[in-house]
């Protein structure tokens, strides 16, 4: 009875993720340690905390609605112009957006088998048409991306560098090559919410004169604001115009403004959460090794787990769950076969290096037959 | 050549509010009162700040994507389920979802001609057409709202009440008639934005079983959380079940919610902002009639004051735009013979008894001959 569009109607009741704190209501305990979700363990720059607390005396004031400020700031940190830089609530928000912008109902949008769910649950939401190709050894395969927008003429492909679930990388040159090949009429949704930790030779500067690239990042990750819920993107101003005809204006909330605003100046803090992350992740790949397990290298906080197989790895999601441990995977053959541990403290990671072994274990006796 | 879908190629480049930040940096000095946006002048709840900073702590996590605590807590409050409840980063953001949840490009939306501009921004990007009735006596005409819906076979239309920008209402009976009046394929976007400040016998009781009805409540105003962006919605769980299809799950921030959780239960500080608000609404009612000016009756936190004609009040509010007050007014005759006047703290009331007189003198001067 309710006239539901006929997108909504055909779309299933799924989302794109369960929050651990669901878990926790089912199990009826809290998780001893939160390694799953890529979460930053080492919190938010101390000036960042002290300006959020500050924006809490103004918070019966709307956030200024243009973002002025903290657009200004991003447009000075990366040598580009404000005009060319869209915030908002997260890159979640933003991909929302951007698929919005350039799809009607069946359109092609191409991305790849087991990258970042959320996007596909906004083409779906869409009522677009999700057209995947698969990652090529752990990696996502810019040359089959760039095929499947020739083959469907797709007016948008998604490429997250570094990747998500399996913090792989390419290089700028390589990324930088696959987007001088694409078609005139097409937009690189470029997902760089882990640029943060990346490698040399990753990252390239900002130059929004190609309309054909949008790169979303975040203050998610790195500057440990997820909670906060705020990103922007960095493109050509005809692209921020686009996304400016149906943004949610007033959606930016203002204390993660004003957060976002002094962690982007405290920039050593922000350096030294990437030096604990690599750290962390040379610790998860010396304790893979020393499980006779492999870890993919990693450019992102989280390291790639390769357990051998999809049951094999999802008997110990469970076996880690239940002692207490959230980590996620890819839900992606043949990406399935790893888990997906984001880098903890130095105490996280000393429990997580307690519990893998038993859990292992466990899970290759409840496994073993699949 | 950016592939732009055909709705956003044909979308004008408007936003539906200007903010007071962009104001203030176009004329070069900050105002000295913000009394347009119908923000609370009444701050937050003490135990909401508290619970706001204590949340800062672990802002690197995400929000629970099903709010879980916050959902609860409201379904106990208004007494139904909290599958029946879907929270959003404000009613904003939750009025583009049901726009897109109701509509395809092309479809009828029924609303009144100078009603909120949000959601007629919302039903524009999605390509729907807004089909728009008449205010009567400077209040929404449920009765012309539901020919136009019995016309047009809208599946959706929307009624502010009590209203914004004129800040009339209607009682109870009257908004049920309406709703018992309508056909079965229509969802009403019942806005009450401004509930907490009604007059008795304007509410009712939440009873989620008919499908056609979607309550949607804020902490913005009376909780005076603006800027953190939460808010809420009431309905029939198949209406939240399509929400949840397209809604953005972790939108929420995790600051937000831990506020608005403590706010819900500060029942006395959300009185006592009543019992201030209503003071100041008579105080601006005594100011305009002392000026032979008309105030409208008002059931929320701000006041149309009329001034007798749209060009009159557009002259009187760049007069006071220049001498440092912030006020904002309807965008459509006959409404926009009325500036729109949030109540401010009692000295901020005091700065506007002062300005107004001069500013009105000011505005005739220039605008006697139009």
């Amino acid at each position: 009875m309710i006239p539901f569009s006929p997108i909504v109607r055909e779309l299933p009741a799924t989302i794109p993720f369960v929050g651990p704190e669901a878990i926790e209501r089912r199990v009826g305990r809290p998780f001893d340690i939160r390694i799953g979700a890529n979460e930053s363990a080492f919190g938010v720059s101390p000036r960042a905390a002290e300006a959020m607390r500050e924006a809490i005396a103004t918070v019966s004031w709307y956030g200024d609605p243009e973002g002025h400020d903290l657009r200004t700031a991003l447009a000075e940190h990366h040598g580009v112009e404000p005009g060319e830089v869209c915030l908002g609530a997260g890159i979640d928000e933003l991909l929302g957006f951007v698929v919005r912008m350039l799809t009607e109902p069946g359109t092609p949008v191409v991305t790849s088998a087991g990258a970042y769910p959320t996007f596909n649950f906004h083409v779906s939401g869409a009522g677009a048409r999700l057209v995947t190709v698969r990652y090529r050894d752990d990696h996502e395969d810019p040359d089959a991306l760039a095929e499947a927008v020739r083959d469907t003429g797709a007016p948008l492909v998604y490429l997250a560098n570094p990747d998500n679930p399996m913090g792989t990388w390419h290089g700028a040159q390589r990324v930088r090559a696959f987007i001088e090949g694409l078609p005139e009429n097409v937009v690189l949704a470029l997902d760089e919410a882990y640029m943060d930790f990346a490698r040399d030779g990753t990252d390239w500067p900002m130059a929004p004169d190609d309309p054909r690239v949008l790169r979303l990042r975040t203050f998610s990750k790195a500057h440990g604001m997820a909670g906060a819920r705020i990103g922007y993107c960095v493109g050509h101003r005809d692209l921020v115009t686009g996304l400016n005809k149906i943004r949610n204006h007033f959606g930016v909330n203002r204390i993660a403004q004003a957060g976002a605003l002094a962690s982007l100046r405290d920039r050593e803090f922000v350096a030294g959460v990437k030096a604990e992350v690599e750290a962390g992740r040379e610790e998860y790949a010396r304790l893979a090794e020393s499980l006779g397990l492999a870890a993919l290298e990693s450019a992102t906080n989280f390291v790639a787990i390769d357990v051998g197989g999809g049951d094999r790895a999802r008997a110990l999601l469970k076996e880690l769950e239940a002692r207490g441990v959230f980590v996620r995977m890819p839900g992606v053959a043949p990406l399935d076969r790893c888990i997906r541990v984001t880098v903890g403290t130095a105490p996280e990671r000393a429990t997580f290096a307690a519990v893998l072994p038993e859990a292992l274990a466990a899970a290759a006796a409840t496994s073993s037959g699949t």
